[in-house]
């Protein structure tokens, strides 16, 4: 997608060939600067600091982390080292293990000093078929944006709620939930998008708001706690979200407040869609609420706040009193009955075991032999 | 309440005996400074500017800006004057409204210069009946509290979530859906307070925290986000919120994101109470949904944060990008079938019209005659 008028995507080879640039989520919206990755450390702290983030990026990034590894040292030891090393940065999103399994199938039967080209090759074809599947996906939601656009009077836009950051920069490339109100804007479709701010970390008033004010789509920041509001009276026609981690059944843990807004949207009629790829159903898994780990970040997060003061520089202030104790869930468990419908790269789909093994009865098949070989 | 081991109430005389102290509320948690207001600008400001903020603390403001207007000039148009600039400084609390009609009763029928005496009598009068009913809220919600702490095993500390800042300082003393929390921690029921941080003006991360640490309950602040997936856990025993505006049939008017909070509490089967004094309920208004203006704040209060720095200054930082508009509806409305019940100073009762009027028969009555007689 475009910065400025040029076209990034959120992670791609340095000039040299070999390094990883990606941008540095932490500092936008206020600045646009690029990180470059040289070692496995780098790749292990932008995922962990989240310099990246969103599922399908922390696959890529733990891809050509595993390069710059092998870059290093193309044993199988510390193939196996960097892939448990990547592994333990973030335990929610279920693309890390996704992304590091399908390069150690491509990896571990090659000798070692073959693995370096080849590593490369696989982390470069993970990057465009996530690009791919996400376009895809926003084919298919643009499909149901254009139904609901029909069904609105004379041309009035259609209103997006949207939670987190579920863009670009989430992504490859065109992101998961934003990528169908990116072909739509494309395609001449009236819309405007709800953009929660999603406190802790404000991925939606940075990241969202910021992709969506560079590629000219008209939004509006709102606080977490004010789409029940817009919901009962009226201004919101549909919420998109995307996932971390989705269950064969079609539970999706996502970041933590979606859940509220699943529940808003049921007790006011609104389609509440899920947008993302295969690589974010986790097939081992059924009951999302008893079976996804929630990951329990560090509590400055909440009490504290990074901006820019009015002179234009970074800054981070305290908010919570010093003695008050903090929590600190990332993620929460929106159950499949609240979700109206998944928007995949091969389709939209009922948030059901039926429906998602329909469209995706290979990875089905291959986890049910997996977990009988278990 | 305690500050530091001095008794404070949120409003008081200075000792000069006519200009009026309240707590700046908006350099909380972090500095504890009064603020002296001398005139009916002084009181306008406090209560527009959120130095003073709280239904009922609003209402005590405005009382005692009358008192200051009055001092200046006691004449029937200074008195009608003030009371309209007064109404006009926030639309949603009905204690506004209350208050200063309960003025224009006891000083109208005066002549002028009788009139100051008056107004002080009985603006200290408004605030000691407010004092009053939130310790018997604290009463008769502690009670509740008793029962749900009866039904868990060993001990284990009860989990209560309140949203917003409905103690003390939303209050003369005691606070409303803080006061059975303060109750129980004194009676020695073992509790512990889930804080909702309460975005955008975070009154529960700055003022309910600070308000529990003062006091010593155990208590953790979150993001509004958490909540549900908190209650999904069942983490939480009991919500407790306060209220702006209550209709008679008990649909109830509150700090934008309340709503969310009873869906969640329905879906998984925790009370939901909100606990409020008569002074709240509107008895004109039967639907909340219909007739109750939403107050739609400044958008600086969503996209800059105050806070401090590391070295303890306070700071404000821009959170959005400079292109993104922002929205900020401050209130939604949680309709009565999701309340579980309501406590106020003369018991618990049903969020219904049935059980309201039984509890107020006289506001009921009164109400009944003036619309019959508009």
């Amino acid at each position: 997608m475009k910065v400025q008028g040029a076209h990034y995507r959120s992670i791609q080879l340095a000039e040299d060939g070999w390094a990883v640039e990606v941008i540095d989520q932490t500092v936008l919206p206020h600045e646009f600067r690029l990180a470059r990755l040289e070692t496995l450390e780098d790749g292990q702290r932008a995922i962990r600091d989240m310099v990246v983030r969103g599922a399908p990026l922390i696959g890529a990034t733990a891809a050509y982390g595993l390069c710059l590894a092998l870059r290093a040292d193309p044993s199988d030891a510390s193939l196996a080292g960097a892939t448990k090393a990547l592994l333990e940065t973030r335990p929610t999103a279920v693309n890390l293990r996704w992304a590091l399994e399908a390069m150690r199938r491509a990896l571990e039967p090659l000798e070692p000093h073959k693995r370096l080209d080849a590593a490369y090759i696989e982390a470069a074809r993970i990057c465009d078929e996530d690009a791919a599947a996400c376009s895809d996906i926003g084919e298919h939601g643009l499909m149901l944006l254009h139904r609901l656009a029909a069904a609105k009077h004379g041309g009035q836009p259609l209103n997006i709620l949207t939670h987190c950051n579920a863009g670009w920069l989430a992504t490859v490339d065109w992101g998961t939930a934003l990528a169908p109100i990116y072909k739509a804007h494309d395609a001449g479709l009236p819309l405007h998008v709800w953009v929660d701010e999603t406190r802790p970390r404000n991925q939606g008033a940075s990241l969202t708001a910021w992709e969506l004010a560079n590629h000219g789509v008209p939004h509006t920041v709102i606080v977490d706690n004010a789409g029940g509001h817009l919901m009962q009276r009226g201004r919101v026609d549909c919420c998109i979200v995307g996932s971390d981690r989705t269950t064969r059944r079609g539970d999706v843990c996502n970041k933590i407040g979606t859940y509220l807004k699943a529940l808003a949207a049921q007790a006011n009629h609104v389609p509440f869609y899920v947008a993302l790829p295969a690589s974010t159903i986790d097939f081992r898994l059924s009951d999302g609420l008893r079976e996804i780990p929630i990951e329990e970040r560090g509590s400055e997060e909440v009490s504290h706040i990074h901006g820019v003061t009015e002179s234009g520089e970074a800054a981070c202030v305290r908010i919570t009193p010093n003695e008050s104790p903090v929590a600190n869930p990332a993620f929460d468990v929106t159950p499949a009955r609240l979700i109206t419908a998944l928007i995949t790269e091969r389709g939209v789909c009922a948030a059901s075991e039926a429906a998602i093994g329909n469209l995706f009865p290979e990875h089905a098949r291959q986890t049910n032999e997996e977990l009988r070989g278990n």
